[in-house]
């Protein structure tokens, strides 16, 4: 029985509420060999206290020596094997701008280029154009009509932009057309299996209206698409866990991230205050709430520590408020979706520090929240990350016995 | 995805180096409950100084509660799971005498037996007849010859010895012939499977060659075949992880466990001193570097504790020549096998104290090389020995990030 199956088949209707506070690359290193970590370094009272209440352990994030992105990072901590379940490249962009991916969606990565009159590509990021700029390029983009299939045109950054086709008997097996070089014409998209033959057409006829209308403009007059994907074919979180979830987060990754696995987005706070307003507001709509903290990794992959250390210091301010929502039958959960090190200034793959606040957890001998406490006396030992779901579950009283 | 895929997606072409250094059988056990290993009765104030620097844990060499054998203990520090990776008893008793064993090849564990008049078995080891006599007796073997078939036979102990078939079309899987009791005649080979049947006559052929060279002699006048084997097809180190491998090793079963998967047997060392010097001759022309010490297995083999806390204290002396050749991109792993306590006189299925001293290493709570600081603190926990190859990648810095 896979560890999916056994959770829906012992998932039950009532218990409590969780919160997984999750505290972007929140894991971290110390300067010199027997040093506090980033989170150690920090005052941290609130978490301290909730450490010594709760039980807390080290989760890896993938597998031993495994660095992950954000995406496998973020799947892991909501219970989906991040080896299983591989987010390709467009629907990772597309999430990235918190873009709905649906099932039916084929989500490609698109730069606008320059093309001379020959056809050929003389930059191949059409003068990284101002993000003001293709802003209203892409809008053009938005007459692209194509018969049968839905066209969505949506701008990243700079000369970057989404492009998702939304429409049955697509395939996401299309090849790059981006010849990686100048000099040369963009690729004919092609299919690289039978399902995503229509994919490749539909492309096609994309790029030549594309080009019509880009007829003119000075720099963003061509375009080249990359990793074309379809969304991996996940079971929601109600399906899963029979939970109704929220996302509360102020960068659109993580919200693009979460609502692939079927969580509403709730609000549109910009900071970890507003984050935790949200919270509050929204405490008897749903049973999970996943709150990202991003500040801690942005720190970390500047390198850092000083500044990493004051936000943990941010966050720690806010769990007093965070956990006086937190009833008799609740779960509150604080993690990372892996380590960013300032000394590293990178993700990395040293496990995360975690805890789990509730009133079934078994007390550990931790006093504070961090790495070396964690993994000293940590209840909960070494897990992988994709093992936190259903702890919090447990210890959310919302999961049934297995077998008699 | 699995785990090899995984790390040959992510392996870089750059990094630090990495030494492996592989104390055979180094975890034990107290002789009284309470007391210390003899690791950590051994005087070790070098290994000790490292476990402070690095980060500690414990590796299960197979599962929990498995024994492993050397080669099952070494193909998974290698990173292969040894439960996916079955290593044939002829292929294992052609690596133990370091018989570079290629992929067309069919490996024979042979034993010099005794006839009468009759055919019949009088002595199935012939007299264990001694190894100087033997040696002399296998070399008469070399005049066998098979059209299409290149014939090795190699001595390796008393009345044991190695045949080796390379051709294609040889399958591995033909039956023994041994008949496990005197007064019977030694068995045809008989294939097991359709690709096996040309080993099968040839096995025949090669046998009635021999019987033939072999009349006339006092004791080993006859031959029985066991554990027919080809080589698991296994990825090499440069294939898996980007690695130009150099194992050093004083055992020609470890030299043989190591080109199993593609490692160059660098130098000729008669001891561990001999061993390091080798490692720091070869520094500049390899990635990686498997140094094997025997003695502490011997000896715990042996059963003498005493024996095996000098032999880890021998090992404790030549630690800061290897460490001052550890750069600060490098990685420096001390581990082992599997146990061998002394108290039990065998292998045992007891974790492994391993350490690893990177700069990326995150520092924990260890002081001492031991078990139980290893077991109490160790920041790497308790990993299956197939995660130390991926660890000792990331903590060389030679893994790129998983996913986006």
């Amino acid at each position: 029985m896979e560890l999916h199956e056994l959770i829906q088949s012992l998932k039950t209707d009532e218990g409590g509420k969780i919160v997984m506070v999750v505290s972007d690359g929140i894991g971290g290193l110390p300067l010199q060999p027997g040093g506090p970590t980033e989170l150690e370094a920090a005052s941290t009272p609130n978490l301290d206290q909730l450490a010594a209440k709760g039980v807390s352990g080290m989760s890896l994030p993938i597998l031993p020596g495994i660095t992950p992105g954000s995406g496998p990072g973020h799947l892991g901590l909501f219970g989906y094997d991040p080896l299983v379940f591989q987010i390709g490249r467009g629907v990772l962009e597309a999430a990235g701008i918190a873009f709905p991916v649906g099932p039916n969606d084929v989500c490609i990565r698109c730069n606008f280029c320059t093309i001379d009159e020959n056809g050929l590509i003389t930059d191949r990021r059409a003068g990284r154009i101002p993000t003001e700029e293709s802003v209203e390029v892409v809008k053009l983009l938005e007459n692209v009509k194509i018969p049968g299939v839905e066209v969505f045109v949506k701008p990243v950054k700079e000369h970057r932009f989404v492009v998702v086709f939304r429409g049955k008997g697509l395939g996401g097996n299309v090849a790059d057309t981006d010849p990686q070089k100048v000099g040369a014409k963009p690729l004919d998209p092609v299919a690289k299996d039978a399902e995503s033959e229509k994919t490749a057409q539909v492309a096609k006829e994309f790029f030549n209206q594309a080009v019509e209308i880009l007829k003119g403009q000075p720099k963003a007059n061509c375009l080249t698409m990359r990793g074309f994907a379809k969304k991996p074919s996940l079971p929601t979180y109600k399906e899963l866990y029979g939970l109704d979830a929220a996302a509360i987060a102020v960068y659109p990754m993580y919200k693009g991230l979460a609502s692939l696995v079927g969580m509403e987005l709730v609000g549109s706070p910009a900071s970890l205050q507003e984050e935790v307003e949200v919270l509050k507001e929204n405490w008897n709509k749903y049973d999970f709430f996943f709150l990202h903290f991003k500040y801690t990794d942005s720190r970390g992959e500047d390198g850092n520590f000083e500044e990493k250390r004051k936000m943990v210091e941010e966050l720690d301010k806010v769990m007093p408020e965070i956990a006086s929502l937190i009833g008799p039958n609740d779960c509150l959960i604080v993690t990372g979706d892996h380590s960013t090190p300032a000394k590293m200034a990178s993700h990395s793959f040293h496990p995360v520090p975690t805890m789990i606040v509730s009133d079934l957890a078994r007390t550990d001998s931790c006093q504070k929240f961090g790495e070396t406490e964690a993994n000293n006396f940590g209840g909960l030992g070494h897990f992988q990350a994709i093992h936190l779901m259903p702890l919090a579950m447990a210890h959310a009283n919302r999961l049934g016995k297995f077998g008699a």
